[in-house]
């Protein structure tokens, strides 16, 4: 169990610094003539977990409990499950040959990437080849790369809400782009308010992105939902961004359905990776598949050609191993994961629905559970950010403010851990709203 | 010995599509109504070794001779010398041990931090501490992170001529930034011209970048020049980026002296990493330490800190492992590595300048040698692209013009190659200049 809380852990971060009216960074020094500045860019990239776990105050606990984080969207902070067997060996393979140390093609070694191709295509139904594929650090360097070729000045971008924080941090570096934010309901399951997105595309839009299983909500998407929103991106013309990080992480009654296998016209670039459903965050290694069955996005294949190149892709050694951790990292070893997820959310949604003051959706994918507070019945709280203050505080519980995601009196709880962490947890949860509730 | 020349591997690469007027992106579909553009920053991003190589016909060559590329900076590819030991041992630690795979923070694991300090004190003579350190991924990832965060619309920067191509590549990214490039001068051993430099300041400036010891030109500056560079910047209040990737790779009568141990005004902030000196650039692990011993920097330590934690550092394995793999690899496997370039340097100097039409400075650092072309007696080709690919269809010997590098009627060799096969190169190239030269 982690003794602290790393507030660099748990995201990309921002600094509070000044600007000028203009959006100019501020000269920094007075005392000499020295006029060192940082980039403009740097002062548009906010973060909402930063800035909201910022006002916790987290250095006082009254607490003799050990703390328990559940705020750090990480599966290997409680052993959830080792790595598979494969992941690893095939790692110590590439490493002992000797002969994977020197660089590869900056989109990626091509038996990587027709790895990654036979991958989606065994999984998602999608028939894609090794061309489709471009290697990151991560799928949040994929989301940045996708940002850095998808938007132009002066165009919209179209993200949920509540969503991952990354997604504005990162579009922050890009100039003259605006996000338009669309709702992602709680009495609909999580599900997308498809009218409002419609709402919100012009002729400026330069991307949607869905994030399906959901990070922070915890939801799968019906496929009937997914074809209405596909439906829709064909109507306007509009590429899809589909974050599915946490593709086939789903315990729900309806399959997990990428959006790339719906789709006969829109252009769909999808994000995956090695750090959720493999359990290997610290890896850094993720992928963009372009799936554009009707040839409409030469620019982002050449685009996404182009940007690999520039920072080149991710480890050798981890690109050499690729083939083998898709290929043999067996399907019960998924099963296993997925039905400890499963176990974990029956148990926290079986407490958490009976403590008075809480409510939530059961979740059905991906690590995380959306809880909401029903603030009025804890007058002692302005808002879920000095609830979960408070929390901290009392019970040595860390969850993250549902401020943080872009929405108010919620917290999201990591369900990536053993049961019994996640039990005590419940139990402090009742403990703290039994005596706070009115 | 490699069989084929692979373009990509080479370098980034920009993709020449059109732009309008106004430098936004042309819409790349006709018939149907879908209008999916990319970025302008792609379209800006230009290389120089892609536009270059690809004016060369490498398809068909006249030679029955085996392919000897020495196009690629990679001190892998010929298997010059093994990584040291502790490098692989540790990061089979640091897999085996299972501690590794989750996120650590986005600026670097703390004792990778900590090493890195360690490593720059002991080598550089330079103090740092921990929080001074931001890992990145290679030293490409690197050099991307600091121009980002150090230039601002309106402002210009100076880089090298001859200069790495990937420094206008990665700038290209960087909306209304102008580029300047200074002279480095092969008549004074590739030093910069120190007045031409004063000359391209102005108050608009945000940083000289310095490149020591040189890629392409292979030569480690003399201190006595250093510490001009450093003192006009301190008169400019200019801060330095110090490339210094090919740091203490030098065989020269003159130390390898770090142009952060010449200040203590100029904020330097100094590029390194395992890609060169410990021969693992598939690792893509790299590194930014900022020396700002008067405080001038305030901005830049905030930004570094603030875009490190965009996409996160590199793989976390290695990260666990560098402390062993600074700490541990010997002194010696340094000094066998740069005993073989050395070797390598004498090898290819003694041979090249004796062939008539050539000439060249003795390289002294780093693994390049580039090699002076007298054009006017070759009147069979107009520049070096020609010379170059009229060498690799008849001799099967590919090397970079120097045209992709800022500079003509040059080319680069990479002398991290087995001696024998160097000699090969050079018997190629004296073949191939006696046939041609009049």
């Amino acid at each position: 169990m982690p003794s602290a809380i790393h507030h660099d852990d748990v995201v990309p971060t921002a600094i509070p610094l000044k600007l000028s009216e203009d959006g100019m960074a501020i000269n920094y020094d007075d005392p000499t003539s020295w006029n060192v500045t940082a980039a403009p860019a740097v002062y548009r990239s906010k973060n909402k977990i930063r800035s909201v776990v910022a006002g916790l105050d987290l250095t006082h606990t009254s607490s003799t409990k050990p703390l328990i984080n559940l705020g750090l969207g990480d599966p290997t902070v409680f052993n959830l499950h080792p790595p598979s067997e494969a992941s690893i060996s095939a790692v110590q393979e590439a490493l002992l040959s000797g002969g994977a140390n020197g660089y590869v093609p900056g989109t990626g070694d091509r038996a990587a990437c027709a790895a990654v191709a036979r991958y989606h295509q065994k999984w998602d139904g999608v028939s894609y080849q090794a061309e489709d594929v471009t290697l990151c650090h991560g799928a949040t360097h994929a989301l940045d790369m996708c940002f850095s070729i998808m938007t132009s000045p002066g165009h919209n971008v179209l993200i949920p809400s509540p969503g991952f924080p990354a997604y504005e941090t990162l579009l922050g570096n890009i100039q003259d782009c605006e996000i338009r934010t669309y709702e992602c309901l709680p009495d609909r399951g999580w599900e997308c308010d498809v009218e409002q997105m419609e709402s919100l595309i012009d002729d400026k839009t330069s991307f949607v992105l869905i994030t399906n299983p959901s990070n922070p909500c915890g939801n799968n998407m019906h496929p009937d939902h997914l074809r209405r929103i596909v439906a829709l991106a064909e109507r306007k013309k509009i590429s899809i961004i589909a974050d599915e990080i946490y593709g086939h992480m789903q315990w729900s009654e309806h399959p997990f359905v990428p959006l790339a296998s719906l789709s006969t016209q829109v252009p769909i670039v999808t994000l995956s990776g090695l750090s959720k459903r493999f359990l290997l965050p610290g890896w850094r290694f993720g992928w963009i598949v372009l799936h554009d069955p009707s040839n409409h996005a030469h620019a982002i294949r050449h685009a996404l050609h182009c940007w690999g190149n520039r920072i080149m892709g991710p480890c050798s050694l981890i690109q050499k191993a690729l083939p083998r951790i898709l290929d043999e990292t067996p399907d019960a070893w998924f099963k296993e994961v997925v039905g400890k997820l499963e176990n974990n959310a029956i148990t926290c949604y079986d407490r958490l629905t009976r403590i008075p003051g809480l409510y939530c959706t059961f979740p059905t994918a991906a690590m995380y559970l959306l809880l909401g507070i029903d603030i009025s019945h804890f007058p002692e709280f302005d808002s879920d950010v000095d609830f979960c203050s408070a929390l901290v505080k009392e019970q040595a519980l860390f969850c993250i403010p549902g401020q943080s995601f872009g929405i108010d009196n919620h917290m999201r709880l990591v369900i990536a851990a053993p049961n019994a962490v996640l039990v005590d947890a419940c139990e402090r949860l009742e403990e703290f709203c039994l005596k706070h509730y009115v």
